[in-house]
C-alpha cells in the first residue's frame, strides 16, 4: 500500500494533505510560505528556499507507508507538464527551475507539479462540478484571480507555461482603470480578487475589512459592500465574455473565498456576460460554483501525483 | 490524374480556383456574392441559394480531368470539421446547415468547408510565414476582423464552432466606443477592419475614400488618414495581448488589404501589445505580415480537400 501527497501553495500559504490508495485523507498541515516576502538577488537562494520550505512541511508527513508520488500545485508557469517552472511573480529571480525534479532528489519520490490555478481546474475536472466534462475552464479567486484551461480533457499550458492569464485580462481602458500588481491597468484581478474587494471596499468607505468581512457587511445591507461585490461580478462577466469569444467554452467553474458572495455577484456576472457575447452564444454558457470549497487545487494536484506514481 | 478546386467565399466576392495535383492553377474566377443580400425569412430557400451560387460558379471549371475535392472558405461557425454550417452573421436564417454534405450532393464530388480566417490560418501554415510552425494565430483584415488559430498544428474550432471571434474582442468600454455590427460595442472590427478605416477616416475628414485609398492618403501624409491606419494598429495591438495572456502563442500572421499599410499601423500594434503583456510575454511575440496576398484563404481550402481526396 502506497500513499500521495498533495500540496497546493497559495499567495501566503502551504496546505499539504498525505492520501491513502483509497481516497482517505490520513494527515494535513498549512503552514506559512509567502515567497513574496524572500528578498534576495539570488536565483540559487530563491530555489534553496523553496525547496526546503516544502521538504520542511513535508517531514512530518513521511512516516509509515511509503509515498509514491507528489503533487505540487504553485503560483508560477510551468512548461508543459515538465515540471520545469519558467517562471513566478512573486519570486522574479526564478528562472526556468527544474522543480519537480530537484523537489524528486530530495525527497527520493517523483513530483509533478503545475500551475495552481491549472491544478485546481484539475481538480474541479476529477472531483467537482466539471465531471464528465471534455472542455473547461476554471477561475480561482483569491488573493490574486488565475485561471486553469481543460480542452478535450487536458491542461492547456501554451508554448510558455503562460496560458490563461486571465486574471490580467483588461477590462477597464478608461483613465480611472485601476492599477494592478503586475504592472498593468484595469485588470480583472484588480476588481474581482479577494484583495481588490478588500480595497475598493476600504477606498470607499475608510473601513478595514478583509472581503469574507466585505461580503458579511454586504449582507447586513451595506451599500458600499454590495456593489464592490457587485462590481466583481460585472469585471469578471467581461473578462469571461472575452474568454469564450476566444476560446468557445460551454462551462465555467469558480472557486475561491469570494465564492461565499454567490448570491450577490452572479446575477450582475451573468448579465455582464451575456451582454459583452455574440449573439449565437448568448444564454449558452453554464457558470457554476466549484463544488470543492478550498479544496480543488489540492485534490487537482493529489491526481497528477497518481498519474505518475508507481505501478 | 484529378484536379482539386478551391473556394473562398468573403463578404462580397465568391473566389474560385482549379489546382492541378502539381500545385498549378489551371483555372480561376471571381464572382459576385453577398448572401447578405439574399432577403427571405425561408431557411430552405437561403440554403438553396447557397447551393446555386456555389455551383453556378463552379459549372465553367468542371471540364476536363475529373475534379478530386472542393474546399470552401465560408463566413461563419461550422462544428468541428464535419462541414456543418452551425450558424452564418450574414444569413441568420440558416442553422446547422450540412454545407459540405449538400453541395457534395449536387456536384458529385467530396467536398469540405470551414470557417475562412481558419482556413487563411491553415494557408499560412501550409504555405505562407507560418511553415513550420505549431501554434499559429492568423488574423485576417478585410469587410470583417477574423482570428483563426492552429493549436498543436490542428484547427481549433471550439464547441461550438464559434472560437477566435477575435473581431469581436472588446476592447473599449468608454462612452465613445464604437458601436460593432455585431450589436456590440468597442469591438476591435470596428475599428481595424477596412470598412471601418473607411468610416473613421470619413467621419473625420468628410470624405468618402476606401481603405486603400485611406493608405493612399496617409503615404500622402494626410494626418487623419495616419491617425486612422495608426489607431487601428493599437486597437489590434490590445486585442492580440488579450489573446495572447489567454492562448501564449509566439508568432501571429495578419493577412488582408490593409497589410498594404503595414509600414504605418505595425508600429503602433507592437507597441501597444507589449504595453499591454505581462512583463515575461513582452518583447517576445513575432507579428508577421502574410506572404500570400489574398490567396491564404484559397489555399487553405484547397488544403483542406487535399486531405479529404480520393486516394
Amino acid at each position: 500500500m502506497t500513499d500521495i501527497l498533495a500540496a497546493d501553495i497559495g499567495g501566503t500559504h502551504l496546505r499539504l494533505v498525505r492520501i491513502q490508495a483509497n481516497g482517505t485523507i490520513t494527515s494535513q498541515t498549512k503552514v506559512q510560505a509567502d515567497f513574496s516576502r524572500f528578498i534576495s538577488d539570488s536565483r540559487t537562494a530563491a530555489e534553496t528556499h523553496i525547496l526546503d520550505t516544502i521538504v520542511h512541511a513535508c517531514e512530518p508527513m513521511l512516516a509509515g507507508n511509503s509515498i509514491a508520488a507528489f503533487g505540487i500545485g504553485f503560483p508560477g508557469f510551468f512548461i508543459g507538464d515538465s515540471g520545469i517552472l519558467a517562471a513566478s511573480p512573486n519570486l522574479p529571480q526564478l528562472h526556468n527551475f527544474a522543480l519537480s525534479e530537484q523537489l524528486g532528489k530530495r525527497l527520493g519520490i517523483k513530483v509533478a507539479a503545475q500551475n495552481d490555478a491549472l491544478c485546481a481546474a484539475i481538480g474541479e475536472l476529477h472531483c467537482g462540478v466539471g465531471q464528465g466534462v471534455r472542455n473547461l475552464l476554471h477561475i480561482t479567486l483569491g488573493t490574486g484571480v488565475g485561471g486553469g484551461l481543460i480542452l478535450d480533457g487536458r491542461p492547456y499550458t501554451g508554448e510558455n507555461g503562460m496560458a490563461m492569464e486571465f486574471g490580467h485580462l483588461r477590462i477597464a481602458y478608461d483613465g480611472q482603470a485601476r492599477f494592478c500588481g503586475c504592472g498593468g491597468t484595469g485588470c480583472v484581478e484588480a476588481y474581482a480578487s479577494a484583495t481588490a474587494v478588500a480595497d475598493r471596499y476600504r477606498e470607499k468607505s475608510g473601513v478595514t475589512l478583509d472581503s469574507a468581512g466585505v461580503h458579511a457587511a454586504a449582507v447586513n445591507g451595506d451599500e458600499r459592500a454590495v456593489q464592490v461585490i457587485d462590481d466583481a461580478g460585472l469585471y469578471l462577466g467581461r473578462a469571461l465574455a472575452e474568454t469564450i469569444k476566444l476560446m468557445d467554452i460551454k462551462i465555467v467553474s469558480i472557486s475561491g473565498g469570494l465564492t461565499g458572495a454567490w448570491d450577490i455577484f452572479y446575477p450582475s456576472l451573468i448579465q455582464e456576460m451575456d451582454a459583452q457575447l455574440i449573439n449565437p452564444l448568448k444564454g449558452r454558457i453554464k457558470v457554476l460554483r466549484s463544488s470543492l470549497n478550498d479544496r480543488g487545487g489540492l485534490l487537482g494536484a493529489a491526481e497528477l501525483a497518481r498519474r505518475i506514481q508507481q505501478p
